[in-house]
């Protein structure tokens, strides 16, 4: 059986997360309309729940486990928005959850997890998988992984949904593609009720393993150890997601550092969005797509706004 | 004859500047709610035209020139949000615009309003009203005062209508007050159509001239060399302004300095909106308000999204 989720499952989890999470604003710059020539409408995920997308997919991931999968609980491993939107989520349907962190967590990103009253378990970083695994067994708890889940992708997806009833028919929806959850979700929706559209996923040049597994028609190893501003994007694509993209013709953008802090900046002061620099790989694809956007109409995903803003120039050298 | 503008002039202004400026979207916070057990509904003019609730006030002063003084142009002396706002307001109907800046005005203010297309003239920061006064009488220009003119009034009024239509009656109403022109508006038209609501200026301890004059009942002198992160609130207290917030029993809440950057970061970091600190002396003033504020429906009004964050933290010390 496929593991593909369906625009119909997409459809059902948008109807189960409603009143849980946010119908986010879109948003737009009349100053960015005319730079590129084009109409662009941002789906601000950066003001969800959580302040990211996640929220969705753990939100669906949540209520559709059944009753005895309710009463043992969920867990997961990440130190990122998937943890804290799992645990706000379990707090809403009131289902114990588990996360693995590594001790070297940051501490506001700990605290947010706690203060959705989930449980931390702190280990080594490169223990997580093992650890998470073994008190999974221990707790007969389900595990909820932040990208290959079906029900991650449906939630995911829902976002990408609501845009199009929001604005309408696009020529072009783009994505940040980490581990490919958003992606996925986000090209099953649009190339079901817009066949001809084109769905771009926007990826630091630094972690650009999407961009050579879709080049190369193969899945290529997640990059080990880069350094980027786009914190939410370091995962490898997933395995499912992979599957997903290819099907679809889903394109592949590579931004470099430089644009896409250039383009965080241009969201925060002239669009007044806090956005993590992850969001504004979109933006940065869109300046390094130029031309082509032309006439189109342009839907993107502002997919999460937690920044400490260390990435944005102090003041004085601004 | 009043200078005061009328609820229906404020109404006349809403129907003027439709179309040119933005109609703001409110936001508000679960979270927020629960601390303070109140409904809060912040009126967005950080997403307005030019960043600021200055566009309307500019674009109604300038809609509202005759022919002969739209051919004459228009003048003020302003380094601030009111400067951009009436550039970009005279850009709208093709009126020529000349600002008087101190030579050392910060560069992005500056190239804020050449980008708007209007005349720069520097000069020394003490002889500002002087050159103002002689190049208006030289070019039989208009001048447009930033908050005693009656059409710049009635336009920033024009944002506690909306706020009023969008989520109706509201029991107490906030606004930043520096030279009163925002406030006076929100006054004029919470306290026609509420007038039971209470109306409440927020100001910095360290330029409280506005709390001092109302208290007192007299004006008081500007607060000259104070230091506040309220760059937007500096200016003194006007006096069709104090006029207008006497009659109307609008009441005063100073904020200290480190209450405003706390709130402009959870306005940032929670709300994901961009303020500058100025916007959020209304949040610190709730907090001040405490349990007055309980069971109360509450608007506030975010006054702008301009700021060079160097009031964040940086984020090794957060």
């Amino acid at each position: 059986v496929s593991q593909t989720p369906s625009l119909e499952q997409i459809r059902a989890a948008a109807m189960r997360i409603a009143g849980h999470v946010h119908r986010t604003p879109v948003a737009g710059s009349a100053t960015l309309d005319a730079m590129l020539d084009a109409q662009i409408h941002f789906k601000c995920e950066n003001l969800q729940k959580v302040g990211a997308f996640k929220a969705r997919g753990a939100t669906n991931a949540v209520f559709s486990l059944d009753e005895s999968q309710v009463r043992r609980g969920v867990i997961t491993h990440s130190s990122g928005n998937h943890a804290a939107a799992l645990a706000f989520a379990c707090g809403l349907r009131g289902v114990a959850c588990t996360i693995v962190m590594p001790r070297d967590a940051p501490r506001i990103k700990v605290d947010a997890v706690r203060g959705y009253g989930a449980e931390i378990v702190f280990c080594e970083r490169d223990r997580r998988d093992q650890v998470c695994s073994e008190l999974q067994r221990k707790q007969g708890s389900t595990l909820v992984h932040p990208f290959t889940d079906p029900a991650i992708i449906a939630g995911q997806g829902t976002a990408a949904l609501e845009l199009l009833e929001q604005v309408g028919a696009l020529d072009i929806v783009l994505a940040p593609v980490g581990g490919g959850g958003l992606l996925s979700g986000t090209a099953i929706v649009v190339k079901e009720l817009f066949p001809e559209a084109r769905v771009i996923g926007a990826e630091p040049f630094a972690v650009d393993d999407a961009y050579r597994s879709l080049e190369s028609g193969e899945l290529q190893p997640t990059v080990e150890g880069a350094q980027s501003w786009g914190d939410g994007l370091m995962t490898g694509l997933g395995a499912l997601n992979f599957r997903i993209l290819s099907e679809r013709d889903v394109e592949i953008v590579r931004v470099e550092e430089d644009e896409m802090v250039a383009a965080a900046r241009f969201i925060v002061e002239r669009m007044k969005l806090v956005v993590e620099p992850s969001a504004a790989t979109v933006l940065a694809a869109m300046h390094r797509l130029g031309a082509q956007l032309k006439g189109k109409r342009v839907g993107a995903i502002l997919s999460g706004g937690n920044t400490d803003f260390a990435w944005y120039p102090s003041p004085v050298s601004s």
